[in-house]
C-alpha cells in the first residue's frame, strides 16, 4: 500500500536558525519559508536527492505543533509521510484492520495541495504517520 | 554536504508486531530480522521505492536503544540518517561550526558496513542525526 517516503517533518523552535543549519551547516537546498495558515504552520522545504525534510514552525494561535514544541523545546521529528495511490482505499483498508485515523477520518487538503490523513501514533510504533495521495 | 536520506530508524518494543504492521497492514516489503550484536540491535529493513525504514529492537544487555524505549514504550522515531560523500570531511566541517559529534568522533562501521557518525540532537533541531558515507 505505502509507496515513497514523501517527507520527514521536523518541528523547530527557531525557523531561521533551523533553515541556516540545513542550508549552511549541512549544505542542503532549502526553500523560502512558506506560511500555511490553514495548517497553523510555516514550512521550509529541504530538498534531498530522494525525498524532502520539512522544517515546521507554529503559525498563529492553536498551532497543531505548539504542544509538541512545548514538550520538546529543542524541536524533534514530528511525523513521517508516506505516499499512497488511493487515499480512500488506503483509509478503508487500514480501518478494517482496527487502525485509528485521526480527526473525522475524511482526507484534508495538505501542504502539497493533495489529500492527506493522519494515523494514530499508538497504532504505528509510536510514530505519527501522514498518508498523502500521490 | 548531505545527500540522500538513507533511512529513518524507528525503535519498536515488539519487532514481530512492527514487522507484521509494515508488511501486512501497510503493505511494504520487509526483510527478515537481522541481528547486529556489535550495535546491540536487531533490525528489520523496510524497503520503500526511494529510501528505507529500519525497525530497530534491542539486542543483548545495554542496547543503545533500551533507554529510548523505556521513555517511549510504544516506540518512536529514533534517528534519521543522511548520506555524505566523505565522512571525515563532513565531520571536520561540522566540528568547525561547533556542532558536536557523539562518542570519540571517529567513524564506526555501521549497519550497512559503511563508516557512520552520530551528531548531537541538541545541535540538530532535537533530532539524532546519523551520517553514513555513501
Amino acid at each position: 500500500m505505502i509507496g515513497k517516503l514523501n517527507h520527514v517533518a521536523i518541528a523547530v523552535p527557531d525557523l531561521a536558525a533551523a533553515t541556516a543549519l540545513y542550508r549552511d551547516t549541512l549544505g542542503a537546498v532549502v526553500s523560502e519559508p512558506v506560511p500555511q495558515p490553514a495548517h497553523g504552520v510555516v514550512v521550509v522545504f529541504v530538498t534531498l536527492p530522494n525525498t524532502k525534510i520539512e522544517l515546521v514552525h507554529p503559525l498563529g494561535e492553536a498551532s497543531p505543533i505548539a504542544g509538541f514544541l512545548a514538550k520538546n523545546p529543542n524541536g524533534g521529528i514530528h511525523h513521517i509521510c508516506y505516499e499512497v495511490a488511493d487515499i480512500l482505499a488506503a483509509r478503508d483498508q487500514l480501518k478494517a484492520t482496527g487502525a485509528r485515523v485521526l480527526g473525522d477520518g475524511e482526507p484534508k487538503i495538505g501542504a502539497h495541495d493533495k489529500p492527506v490523513l493522519f494515523l494514530h501514533p499508538k497504532d504505528f510504533c509510536g510514530t505519527l504517520v501522514e498518508l498523502e495521495q500521490a
